[in-house]
C-alpha cells in the first residue's frame, strides 16, 4: 500500500479520492493517469488515502464521503468506502482569508510553532508515505536559506504550504523515515533551495511546483512545435476562465500573480527568445463550474516573411486533470523514495509541473520531458512500456 | 553548391525559389527552415535552383522571374536573379487533365519511354544533386515489384511522379553519380518498395512522401500530447479549406483520396488505437488563396470519466511552410548522399513527411521524430546544435 | 387540444414527444420554444401527439415510450404517458433505401395510390389538426403543376413527403376540414406551386421547407450584421459534422445536395450580392451523436480597405432545436387555420424555415423575420407580448 | 459641405481622415459606411475635416498628412490633401497622464475656464458643423444637474470631454448657430442629463456615448438571436486584446471600468434577465497592433433541457470600424440639425453607440435599432433605400 495524506480537500483532492475508489472497484478505467498505458510496478489499486486536512468549517469533521457528496454528488457516483476517512483541521496561515467565511486553523489556536508540531503528531498517527498539497493558491515567499526558517516560523511569517512542508519534515525526522511531499500548487517549495536542502538532509523528497494541467503544457507543446519548424513567434495571448473556487481565489491579485509567474515562464524556456505575451487566469464565471474555458491566440512568421495564426479553444474539466497526474506522482514518489532519491527530482517535475524545481531548472517541451521521465523510470526497473520501448 | 532541379513550378516551388534568393541577398531571415536555428554544415546560401519542369502552357518557356512575378508579384518582392532559370516542358501523364487547360507534356509527343529518356537528357545537362517533386497531387499505383516497372512504362501506365522517379534514376545511372529525389506529394515513391530498391541499387536516395505541413503534424503533436496524459480520444474532426490550385485539385475525388490516406494514417500510429475521425481536405474557396483555413475538433475522456474538448482554428500560408522544409530536405539529402546513404531514410521522412517511407514504417509524434533527426545529423557531424545539445 | 400526427419518429420527433410531455407535467420549462417568452393563445399544454408513422422495422409497432427509451433513455427521463401512442407503418417511397435495413412501407405492399388512401384512412381515424413531416431528408422533384400530380402518383414517381402531402389532402377533403402540414425537411412542399395551390383549394395550409435551426439562421443574422455596417463579405466557409442518422443520410450525395441548396440560398438573399462560399453538411462522425460541431469562417473588407475575419465554433444539440420550433409551428398553424389562412404563409416560413415557401420568396435576416412574425400574430390577437410590444 | 472638427487625432480620427480623402479621390469604395449601400442626401464626398485638437507633443503642430504618415504610412497610401489641416493644442484635463509623456493642454497654461473659451475661439474660426470626440478613454463623472457645471469648471473638476462639450456650446451660443457633438468615447455626455439639456437649450445636438464597434454589437445580435428562439443563456465570457494606444489606456483600471460599464449593459437590456458574464477589454499585447483578437463563449439551455455552446473568435481592425460609423454620424447629425432636432436622438444612438443616450434609455438588438434608424431617416426624406424599402 502507498499511504497518502491530503492537504486541502477541494475539488482536485475530491476527484482524486473518488476516482481512486472507482478505479479500485473496477467501475472506472484509469484514463487520465499518464503511466497507466504502460505497466507500472505499483498498480493504481495499491494507493490509499489515509488522511486529509482542511480549514473550511463546512469540511472539517466530515468524512470524505460527505464532502464528495456535497461537491460531486450530482455529477458522479460517490463510493461509500470514502466514509473511512475524516477531514481534520489543518494550518490556516491566512490562506483563505476573505474567501472562505469562518475558515480557521490550528495556528489560530496554538500559534504557528505548535500548530506545525500538532500536524506532525497527526501524520505520525496516519503514517503516510506521500503527502499531497492541493490547498488554495496562496502567496508565499521562499525561505531561500535554511538559516531563515526558524525565525520566520517563530514570527508566524510562513505560508500554509511552508508550514505543512515543515510539519512533514518533523514527521520524517521523528519517525526516522523517508517521506515525499508533492506540491501541486504555485507556492514555491521545490523551487525553494532551503526547503529542498532540508528535505535532502532528511532523506526525503519534495516534488513541485504547480501541477501542469490545462493550457500551460499544451502551450509548451505548441511552442515546441513551432520552434522545431523555426517559425518566429510574434505574440501569444491566453485566456482562462472558470467557475470553481480556484478561479475565484485567482481573482485576488496576489494569488493571480503567483499563477501568472509559473504560467509565463514557459515561453522563454522553450522558444529561446522573449515574445510579448499575455498569459493569465483571466476571470471567474460561476456557471462554468470546474469546466473552464480557455482561448489562445498565437501568431508567427513563416518562410518568406508571411504571417500565420492559430487559435485554440478548450472546454476542460480542470480538477480531474490534476487528480489523474497525482495518481502517478504518488506512486512515482514511492518508487523514488524506495530507491534512495532525495531532495527533488527534475525529471519528474519537468513533466508534471508548471514551475519544475529546483529553482535554477527551466521548462522544456512536455513531450521531451515525458520521454526523459519514461527513460528514468525504465532505468529504475519501475516501468515496463512493452516491446516498443515507450515509443508511441 | 547544392544544385536543385524542380518538378512542378507551382506555389511551393516558387516560394522556395523566391525565398532562397531573398535569404541569399540578406533581405530575409531563414525563418521557417527548421535546422536554421542551429548550425548546419551547408549554409542556406549554398543552395541553388538550376532547372525546373512544368506542363502548364502559361509557365513552360518563361523564366522563374516571370513565373514568380505572375504568382507572387503583388505580395512579395521578386528577385531579378531568378531570370537565370527557365521552365522546361516535363512529363504530363495526365496529371492535370481537367484542371489546367492546354497542359501538355513530352510524353504526349514522344510516348512515355522516350519522354523519360528526354528528361534524363535534360538532367544530365543541368546536373542537379537533388530533384524536388512538387507537382499537383496525382493518383498513383505503387509498382510494388521492380519486375513490373518496365511493362507499366511501356504501356504508359505510370503517373508523372513515377516517370520522373525513373528519369532521375536513368540520369544517376548514365552519369554514375548519386542523386536524391525528394517527393513532397502524396504519390507513393518512398512508400513503394520497388522504387526504394531501385534507388538503393543506384546508390541514390528517395525521400518522401507528402510534405508534413499544416494541420497533420500539428494533429500528430496534439494526439501525442493527449496520449502522454493517457486521455482517451473519442473523436477527431478536421476540416481544411483553401483557394490555391492545390485545393482545387483536391476537389477531384481521386486526388482527395490520395491526400486523405496520408492524413489519416497519423491517428492509429500515434494513439495506438483506432478513433472515429473525419480528416480531409474539405473544399475549395477561391478568396482564401494560399492562406488556408483549418478547423479541428477533438474530444476525449479525462480522469473520473468526464469529457473534455478542444477546438483549433488556423489561418496558415500553405505553400511557404513546405518551401521552408524543402530547404532543409535539399541540404540533408546532400549530406546523406555524401556519406553513402541510399534507398530511403526513415529518420528524415518521419519528421518531414505525412506518410514517411519505407512502406512498413509508421508515423510518430513529430517532436520525437525531430529529436531522432537531430541525433542522426549530430552523429554524422553535419549539425551543430550548440552547447545545449539540441534541447530547446 | 391541438391534435398532432408525426411523419418520421426519429430524433426530432422523439425530442418533441418527450419534451411536450415533460413540459405538461411541469418538470421542464418550455425553453427553446420561441413564442413562450410571450403569452400565446394556445398554451403548450394543449398540444397532443395522437399518431405517428415510420418505416423502420425497429420502430413500427412500438409505442412512443419504447421508441423514446431506445433513443433517449440514457440521456433524459422518458415519461410513461408516451405509452398511449403507437408507431404505424407509413409510406416508404425508397426514402431510406441503403440507410435503414429492412425498411418497408405500405406502398411496397399496396402500390403508391392505395398507400396514399390507406394513410388518409388512418388520419381520418386519428383526426389530427396538424401533421408534421420530419422523415429522413430525401430527394424530391417538385410537381410544379397540379396537372402532373395524378400521373406521377400512378407511376410511383413521388417521394415519401409528396405522398404524405397528398394523403393529408385526401383526409382534409374526405372530412371536409382544414388541416395543416408542417414540412420541416428539405423536400420542396411549400416551395412547390402545385402543392401550395392544392392546399389552398382545400382551405388547408402547408408550411415549409426545412426547419431553420443550427448554423443557417445564425449565418443569416451574422451576414445581416455585416450588411448593416456595409462591410464587404469576401468569403464564407461553413462546416457541419454530426453523428446522428440525419448526418449519416447526408453522406449520400443526392440528399446532401438537397440540404446544400436550402443552406446556400441565404447568402445572396441577405447580402444582395454573391460571395464565394462553401456551406454544406460536411460529414458523419458517430461519437458526436446528436450534438453536432459547426465551424464557420467569414472574411470581409472594412473601412479603409482593411480585412477582418470571424470564426464561429458551436456544439449544438441538433434535434431538440427543431423540436422546440415545431411546438410553435403546431400552435401557429392551428391559429392560422382557425382564422381562415390557406395555401402557405410567408411570414411564418421566413422565420422558421431555411427555404421559406412559396417558391418565389427569398430569405431575410431572421431578426427581421421574427419581428414580422410577431406583428402578424399580434394583429390576429393570438400573441400578447406584454407592455413593450415584443421589443426586447 | 459638412465641416468636421476632430478632438483626439489618434488612430480612429486618422483612419477617418485618410479614408475620407481616399473615398473622395475615387481610390476607395465607401465600404464600412453603413448607409452607403443606400442613397443618402449628403454624399460622403461632401464631408470635410477642417480642424483637429490633440495634446500629444508628437502631434500638436503637425499636419494631418504628417500624423497619418507616422501612424499608417507603412500600411496605407496617405493622401497629400491632408496637408491642409494642422493639429492644434486642445484641453488636457489630465486625460493621458501617465500614458503620453509630455502631453500638455491649454488648461495647463490658462486654467480650465480660459482654456474652454480659447477652444471656443478656435471653433469660431474653423466653423465646424460637427465636432467628433475620439480622445483617449477617460474617467468622467456626469454633471447630472446644470447647476453644478459652473462650479465644477471653476474648480477644474471636469474631464477633457466635458470641457470640450462646454467649448462647443460656447461656440454655438456665440455664433447663434446649431452644432452637433458626436461623442464616440465612453465618457458620459449623451448620458448626462445636464449636458443634454444644455445642448437642447442651445438648439444643438449631442450624440453618444461610445461608438458601437467590435464585439459589443455582435454580442447584442447574438443574444437577440438566442432570445428570439427563447434559449436560456447560462453564461457569457468575452475577451478583447489589442496592441493600440486605446488598449494600453484600458490597462489603467479606472479607464477599463468606464469601458466595462458600457460593454456589460447590453446583456440585461436584450435578454430581459441577468446572466453571469465576464465582458471586459482584457489586455494589451503590442504586436497585435490595431487588429485586436476577440474570443467569446456563450452557453445556453435548449429545448428538453440540454446544453449548447458557441465560441466566436475574431481578428478585427479596431479603429477603421469606428471611422466608418463616424462618416454616417457626421452626415446624419447635419441632416438632423437642419431639421431642427436638438438635445439627443435615441434612434441614432441606439444603433451607433454602446451606451446610447439619453441616460434612461437602454440597449436593443442592433438589427432592430438599424431598422428604426432607417425608418426615421426615410421619414425625414434623408435616406432613399430603393424599391425594397431598406429591407435586405
Ligand atoms: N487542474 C487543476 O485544477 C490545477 C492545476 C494546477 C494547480 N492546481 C492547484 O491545486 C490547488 C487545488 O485546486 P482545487 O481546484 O482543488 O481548489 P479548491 O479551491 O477546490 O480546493 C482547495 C481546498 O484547499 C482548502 N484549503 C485552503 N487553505 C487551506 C489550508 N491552509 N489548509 C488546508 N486546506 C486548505 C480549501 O478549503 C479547499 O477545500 C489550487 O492551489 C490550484 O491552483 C490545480
Ligand atoms: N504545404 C503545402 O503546400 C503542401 C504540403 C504537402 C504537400 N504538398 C504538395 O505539393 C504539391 C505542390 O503544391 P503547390 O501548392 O505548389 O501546388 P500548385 O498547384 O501551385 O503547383 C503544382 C505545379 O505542378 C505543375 N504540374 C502539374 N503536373 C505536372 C507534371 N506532370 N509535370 C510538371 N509539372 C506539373 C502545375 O502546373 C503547377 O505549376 C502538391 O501536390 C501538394 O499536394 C503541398
Ligand atoms: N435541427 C434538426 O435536427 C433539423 C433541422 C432541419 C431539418 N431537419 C430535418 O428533419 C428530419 C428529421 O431529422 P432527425 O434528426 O429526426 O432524423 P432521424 O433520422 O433521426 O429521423 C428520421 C426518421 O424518419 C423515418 N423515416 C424515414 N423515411 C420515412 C418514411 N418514408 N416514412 C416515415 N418515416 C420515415 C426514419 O425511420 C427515422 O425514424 C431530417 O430530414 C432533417 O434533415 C432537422
Ligand atoms: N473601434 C474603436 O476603435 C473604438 C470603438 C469605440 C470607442 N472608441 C474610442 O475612441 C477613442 C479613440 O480611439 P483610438 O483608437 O483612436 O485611440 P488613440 O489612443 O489612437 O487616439 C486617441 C487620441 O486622443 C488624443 N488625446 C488624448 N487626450 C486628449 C485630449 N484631452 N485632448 C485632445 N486629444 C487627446 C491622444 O493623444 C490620441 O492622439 C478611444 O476613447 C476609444 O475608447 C474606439
Ligand atoms: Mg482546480
Ligand atoms: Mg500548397
Ligand atoms: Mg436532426
Ligand atoms: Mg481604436
Amino acid at each position: 500500500m502507498v499511504r497518502i495524506a491530503i492537504l486541502g480537500q477541494g475539488l482536485v483532492a475530491t476527484h482524486l479520492a473518488v476516482g481512486l475508489e472507482r478505479i479500485k472497484s473496477g467501475e472506472l478505467e484509469p484514463i487520465g493517469v499518464p503511466l497507466d498505458r504502460f505497466e507500472y510496478e505499483i498498480p493504481v489499486g495499491r494507493l490509499e488515502i489515509v488522511g486529509s486536512f482542511d480549514v473550511d468549517p463546512r469540511k472539517v469533521g466530515k468524512t470524505l464521503y460527505q464532502v464528495a457528496q456535497d461537491m460531486l454528488g450530482g455529477q458522479l457516483p460517490v463510493p461509500r468506502s470514502l466514509e473511512a476517512v475524516r477531514v481534520e483541521r489543518g494550518i490556516h496561515a491566512g490562506s483563505v482569508k476573505g474567501l472562505i467565511p469562518g475558515a480557521r486553523g490550528l495556528d489560530e489556536e496554538l500559534g504557528m510553532e505548535e500548530a506545525v508540531e500538532k500536524v506532525a503528531d497527526r501524520l505520525q498517527h496516519l503514517k503516510p508515505d506521500v503527502v499531497i498539497n492541493v490547498i488554495t493558491t496562496e502567496k508565499a515567499e521562499p525561505f531561500e536559506t535554511v538559516g531563515s526558517v526558524r525565525e520566520r516560523v517563530s514570527k508566524g511569517l510562513v505560508s500554509a504550504s511552508q508550514a505543512y512542508a515543515l510539519a512533514v519534515l518533523r514527521y520524517a525526522e521523528r519517525e526516522a523515515r523517508r517521506v515525499a511531499l508533492v506540491n501541486a500548487i504555485p507556492a514555491p517549495l521545490a523551487n525553494d533551495p532551503a526547503i529542498v536542502s532540508m528535505y535532502e538532509s532528511a532523506e526525503s523528497l519534495v516534488l513541485g511546483d504547480d501541477g501542469a494541467t490545462g493550457a500551460t503544457p499544451l502551450t509548451a507543446d505548441l511552442l515546441e512545435h513551432l520552434a522545431e519548424r523555426n517559425r518566429r513567434v510574434l505574440s501569444i495571448a491566453q485566456f482562462n476562465i472558470g467557475g470553481n473556487l480556484d478561479f475565484l481565489a485567482l481573482t485576488l491579485p496576489e494569488k493571480n500573480l503567483m499563477k501568472e509567474k509559473t504560467k509565463s515562464s514557459v515561453v522563454r524556456d522553450i522558444l529561446g527568445y522573449d515574445v510579448p505575451h499575455f498569459i493569465k487566469p483571466t476571470g471567474y464565471l460561476e456557471p462554468l463550474g470546474d469546466k473552464k474555458f480557455v482561448a489562445m491566440h498565437i501568431a508567427w512568421k513563416t518562410f518568406n516573411g508571411l504571417e500565420d495564426e492559430l487559435v485554440v479553444n478548450m472546454r476542460i474539466n480542470d480538477s480531474p486533470a490534476l487528480a489523474g497526474l497525482l495518481v502517478d506522482l504518488a506512486r512515482i514518489s514511492y518508487s523514488l523514495l524506495e530507491r534512495g532519491y532525495k531532495g527533488t527530482v527534475y525529471e519528474v517535475n519537468a513533466f508534471f509541473m508548471k514551475n519544475p524545481g529546483p529553482k535554477e531548472a527551466s521548462n522544456m517541451a512536455r513531450i521531451t520531458a515525458f520521454h526523459n521521465l519514461v527513460k528514468l523510470l525504465q532505468g529504475l526497473g519501475a516501468l515496463n512500456t512493452g516491446i516498443n520501448g515507450g515509443q508511441p
